[in-house]
């Protein structure tokens, strides 16, 4: 008996994880894909395949969108609107968070609960304790949708605002990508110096977790908002950073990651800041407050 | 009885958490500083206080050298060269390799035994389990000096070359300067939705802590050097990339701690490796290889 029926739209790595999960937890599962033959094996496996996004619509309550991009979502939403009409919309689908604004927008205007998800995982950790998936949009939705959305992996709703989900994962994606850029820049900084780049991760690895805590002082300062704590200092960290740069380069290692830092520390010491604790260069990178 | 004598030049904070903690740890300890005063506090708890550079050289076993920057230990040193012949120095400064390597050259030509330190810590962690001191260079001169270093922390020998201690301090550096960027570019992204920064770094932090090992797999990939392994290519890193990009900008949120990886991959591209694996950007940090 299943559980209740469920489409999903795009059986790239992403969806074929979330179909399949779908489907083991019970659910009955209606597939389409834009190359057909991506859902034989669903098939195989006892999914329904549609032959038609229109098709596929209409065959479950809840819509899983898992597709390439926004341009995508779109080029295969738009004709089969009218047929989403009172259905709910899971949309999984990387995008930005202007992006989820717009399929929301989308979305209300033909009647559609319009729920942006957006999946902190690779497609391996789907159905895993390790796979977070954040929820923003209609509550509703969420509501309605959860039972399903828990199969998949730790589901959190993140609020209203359909962007949330998305800018979240953006969010923690850049301090992903900033800090595995670290480990590349000390590997490519220790290598000069002959050490494999397994040993010196290791060493990374251990630092990092030594010092992770760290985000949370710096937290506190931006949250003070007031830049005068007297700890470590724009000048301070101008000469910190310059040292660093130096000494990548003359260890023939480019310092290309490590300049954009300094350029926003010497906005701030030429803006009068150079007394003021580091972060202040959160300012620098907001552009629009 | 003290256990041996030992100087300390320069009494900044670092110089004087080092002075205060082989004081405390039992040794018979002279200081000399620039700016005399600094050294009062020193003496009243039962330092001695040298007039000059080379008479506090001749008065320890073993000379600390922690000063502001290479600059101030090669005016300090040079006119106490012949003082200090004989002698083990160990340059706890803050220089860049080739300075350590400088310094070394130096201290070859006058007969002292040169030990190159850097230190992982800040002041207050002198002399607890948590600080971490690498050095390199004259491993005699470690040997003699390592019971006096291990009463500061942690103590490890990285290498004949003087260079190298400063070379990982840096590196390591490196990696945790990129990090904390990532928090503060995530704080950026999350306080356009109104998030505080407090709860942004609670959330990257758990995040990171989960994404750390990753690091491994990046050395693993670098280490194998093929670059063919069918992870996340070159090509799919710039999508992703991209939108990080551009959800930034879109809240107003400035990109420019991420441009550089964009341009690094836009760069191996072009060069026809799109389907490498995305850690061969290693390959354009290394300017001489």
């Amino acid at each position: 008996m299943p559980k209740g029926n469920l489409t999903v739209l795009g059986l790239g790595a992403m969806g074929s994880a979330v179909a399949t999960r779908l489907r083991e937890a019970g659910y009955a599962v209606t597939v389409w894909n834009r190359t057909a033959a991506k859902a034989e094996p669903h098939v195989a496996a006892g999914a329904t395949a549609a032959a038609t996004v229109a098709e596929a619509a209409d065959a479950g309550d809840v819509v899983f969108v898992v597709l390439l991009d926004h341009a995508s979502v779109r080029e295969h939403l738009d004709p089969a609107a009218d047929r989403l009409r009172g259905k709910d919309v899971v949309n999984l689908t990387t995008t930005t968070p202007n992006q989820s604004r717009e399929t929301a927008a989308w979305a209300a205007e033909h009647g559609i609960a319009y729920l942006d998800g957006a999946i902190m995982a690779v497609p391996d950790m789907i159905g895993t304790p390790g796979a977070r998936l954040l929820y923003s949009g209609a509550e509703n939705a969420y509501a309605i949708a959860r039972p399903a959305l828990e199969t998949l992996g730790g589901a959190e709703f993140t609020g209203a605002d359909p962007g949330v989900a998305s800018l979240k994962d953006m969010a923690l994606l850049a301090a992903m990508d900033l800090m595995l850029l670290g480990y590349l820049q000390a590997i490519a900084m220790m290598r000069t110096a002959g050490a494999t780049a397994a040993d010196t991760a290791a060493e990374v690895e251990d630092w990092l977790a030594a010092m992770l805590p760290y985000g949370k002082e710096i937290a506190a300062i931006v949250d003070g908002g007031t830049y005068d704590t007297g700890g470590q200092n724009v000048d301070f960290d101008r000469a910190g950073i310059g040292s660093l740069i130096t000494a990548s380069r003359e260890q023939g290692v480019s310092a290309v990651l490590l300049e954009p830092h300094r350029k926003l520390l010497d906005e701030l010491a030429a803006a009068g800041h150079g007394a003021s604790d580091w972060p202040r260069i959160i300012d620098r990178l907001t552009i629009t407050r």
